[in-house]
C-alpha cells in the first residue's frame, strides 16, 4: 500500500539484497533495511523488525535463499533452517514456508539451489498478495452493502490490533476490504483500537491508514463498547493468528470483549482470513489452544516519541505485579462470517470441513 | 488505608491548614501539600490534586472554611462559592458539599461562621468514611461467601479504574470490601484493570492496593475476559458516577466490556456506591446520560517515569485523530447487584424506588 504517495510492499528484492521496513521504529521513524545474509533475515524476524506471520514466512523463505548462496550444501541448508526456524518458535507460517523452499530446491543440483530459492521467496510473497486481495474482494462486498444501505454516509469498521498490510506482504487481511472500498471510493472511516499492551492499532494501523489516505480515529481499548452502544460502529473487521475447525478465533487479546459487544448490539463481527491457516487439528478454541503468557514489562513499560527522540517509560509503581496473556479466544457464537480468499463463510464446523474436502 | 506503613486519610488538618496528598505525582511520586487557602483548594480541585466526587466535596468545604477565615460576608461566602463551583462544573458532590456547608452557617453570626464551616467540612469527611466503610462491611459478606467454597484460595477480585481511597476519603467505595476481607484475614487478590486513557488503574489502584498490602496483579484493559473465560476471576466490583433511577451504571469508559465478559461467563458483577449518589431523576441511562468526551491528547500522549524524571511521551504518528469518550453505560441487566450502605440491592427500579421512599 502506499507511504508518502508511493506503493511499497513490506519486502522486496533489489538487485542482490532483500530489502524490508524496520517495523521496530513504527511509527516514530520510517527506515528500509537491506539483509544481504541469513543472519540478517534471522535478526529481522527474531527482534521482530518484521511481524505478522505471513510476513515472518517470507523473510524466513528469502533468509534460506540468502543462505544457499553462501553455501548451498544439505548441511548449509539443514544449518539455515535450524536457525531461522527458531527465531520465533511458535509461528507455524515460518516453518511452513521454510519447509515450502527446501522441498523446491532439494532435488536441485548445488548451483541452481540459490536462484531457485530465491524464486521460490518470491512466489510465497506473490502468492500471498495474491490472497489478500481476493479477501479484499469478498469483504469490499460487505462493505459496499453497508454503504449502500448508509447512503452516502461513511461505513464505520471497527479493527483491533495490526491485521494490516504491515503484518503480510501487501494489503493485510482485516485491512484488505477497507483498503479495497476506499481505493473504489467507498466513503469508510475506521475506529482504531489502540490495542494495549503492545499498541498495535496506534503504531501500525494508524500509521498504514493514513500513510494510505484512509480516514480513521484512534480510541482506546476501552471505547469499542460505547461507540457500538451509541450505532457509530457498522461492523468489526478483524484478523487472527488461528481459527479452529468449529470457527473458535484466537486473535490478540481484547478481540473477544469487542466480539461481545457486537453481538450485544447486533453488529456484524467478521474474521478475516486465508483459508491455509485455519487449524484443522483443533476444534475447542478455549479448552485447547494455549495461550502465550508475554513478559510483564510489556505491561508495565511503554514507549514513544519525546521530541525527536523514542524512550520507553514505566507505568506501573516500582514493582508491581503485571499479567500479560497475548491471545484470547472469541467463541465461533460470536462471529458473524469468516470473509477467506474462497468467499464469505459460516464459521461452523460443517462449512469449514466442507471447505477442506473441496480443496 | 495504610501508606508505607501509616494509617492516612486523603484529606485532613494540621493546625490550621488542610493537607491533601497531590495526586497529580501519582504514582511516581508521594507528596503531602498544605492548602492554606479558598484559592489553593479551588486550584487542588481544578488541576486534579485531588479527583473522586467524595473527595473533591470534601475539599470544596475546606475551601469554603479557608474563605470564611479572610471574609465572613454574604459576599465572600458567595464569590468563594462561585469560585469553588467552578472548578469541575459536572461534578455533583461538590455543589452539595457547598451547599450544604452554606446552609449550615449562614444563619450564624459572622464571628463564627468560619470555625462552623470547618466543623461541617470535617463531617462531611467522617460522613463519607463511615458510608465507605459501611458499604465495605456487606460486601465483605459477599467475599467471604466466595472464600468459603473456595477453602483457602485467594478470592480473585476484578476492577476497574480507580474506585479506591485515593477517590474518597477513605475505604474507596469498590476497593472497602477488599480492605475489608484482606484485613479480616480472607485471601484476596486483585486483577487491576490497566484503564487507558488516564491509567488509573495502574497508576491509582495498583498503588494504593501495594501500600496497605493486598495482593494484586495489573492487565491491560483487553484482558479481563479472557481471564473470566478461563476460571480466573470469581467476581466484578467496580464503582460509579452516576447510577440511575433503573439502575443502569455509567461509570469509567470500558466498564460495559468488562459487565459482558463477566455476564458470558457466570461471574458476578458488583456496582459499590453510596445511595446519596443514585440520580433518581434518569431512567434510562442509555438515552438519557450525555458522555463526556475529553481531550484527544489524552489517548495520543501518556505520561510515566524515566529513570527520576516523570515525563510524557507521545503513542500515535504525528496528526492521528483521535476521540476520548470518557465514560460508558452499563445496562442493569448485566449487573448482578449494587453494594450500598444500606445493604446489598438488585439494580431494579422496584428496589431501588423502595430505597428512597423509605429513607
Amino acid at each position: 500500500m502506499k507511504v508518502n504517495g508511493r506503493h511499497y510492499r513490506t519486502i522486496w528484492t533489489e538487485d542482490d539484497a532483500v530489502v524490508i521496513l524496520d517495523q521496530t521504529l513504527f511509527p516514530h521513524r520510517f527506515e528500509t533495511r537491506r539483509l544481504t545474509t541469513a543472519e540478517d533475515a534471522a535478526e529481522a524476524i527474531r527482534v521482530m523488525r518484521v511481524r505478522g506471520a505471513p510476513l515472518i514466512g517470507a523473510t524466513a523463505a528469502y533468509g534460506l535463499a540468502l543462505a544457499l548462496r553462501a553455501d548451498p550444501s544439505d548441511m548449509g541448508l539443514l544449518a539455515a533452517r535450524e536457525m531461522l526456524a527458531a527465531t520465533r518458535p511458535t509461528a507455524i507460517n515460518l516453518v511452513w514456508a521454510l519447509d515450502r523452499v527446501i522441498a523446491r530446491i532439494s532435488p536441485l543440483p548445488l548451483a541452481r539451489r540459490a536462484s531457485a530459492a530465491w524464486d521460490e521467496a518470491g512466489r510465497i510473497c506473490d502468492e500471498d498478495v495474491a490472497i489478500n486481495a481476493t479477501i479484499g474482494d469478498h469483504g469490499l462486498g460487505l462493505i459496499r452493502a453497508v454503504a449502500a444501505r448508509k447512503r452516502g454516509a461513511p461505513v464505520n469498521i471497527l479493527t483491533h490490533c495490526n491485521a494490516g498490510w504491515l503484518a503480510t506482504v501487501d494489503w493485510g487481511t482485516a485491512t484488505a476490504p477497507i483498503y479495497k472500498a476506499h481505493d473504489a471510493g467507498i466513503p469508510v472511516h475506521v475506529w482504531v483500537d489502540e490495542t494495549r499492551p503492545r499498541n498495535q492499532g496506534a503504531f501500525l494501523t494508524a500509521w498504514e491508514l493514513g500513510q494510505h489516505g484512509v480516514p480513521h480515529t484512534v480510541i482506546v481499548d476501552n471505547a469499542g463498547g460505547h461507540l457500538m452502544q451509541r450505532g457509530q460502529v457498522d461492523m468489526v473487521i478483524v484478523g487472527t493468528d488461528r481459527t479452529t475447525a468449529q470457527g473458535d478465533v484466537c486473535n490478540k487479546i481484547g478481540t473477544y470483549l469487542k466480539a461481545l459487544a457486537a453481538a450485544d448490539n447486533g453488529v456484524p463481527f467478521y474474521v478475516a482470513l486465508p483459508t491455509p491457516t485455519i487449524d484443522h487439528s483443533v476444534r475447542d478454541g478455549l479448552a485447547e489452544i494455549p495461550i502465550e503468557e508475554r513478559s510483564p514489562d510489556e505491561v508495565r513499560r511503554i514507549a514513544g516519541r519525546a521530541g525527536d527522540d523514542v524512550i520507553e517509560i514505566e507505568l506501573t509503581p516500582p514493582g508491581t505485579p503485571a499479567a500479560n496473556p497475548a491471545f484470547d479466544v472469541t467463541p465461533a457464537r460470536l462471529v458473524s462470517a469468516l470473509i477467506t480468499e474462497r468467499g464469505i463463510m459460516a464459521p461452523t464446523a460443517e462449512a469449514i470441513a466442507a471447505l477442506r474436502m473441496a480443496p
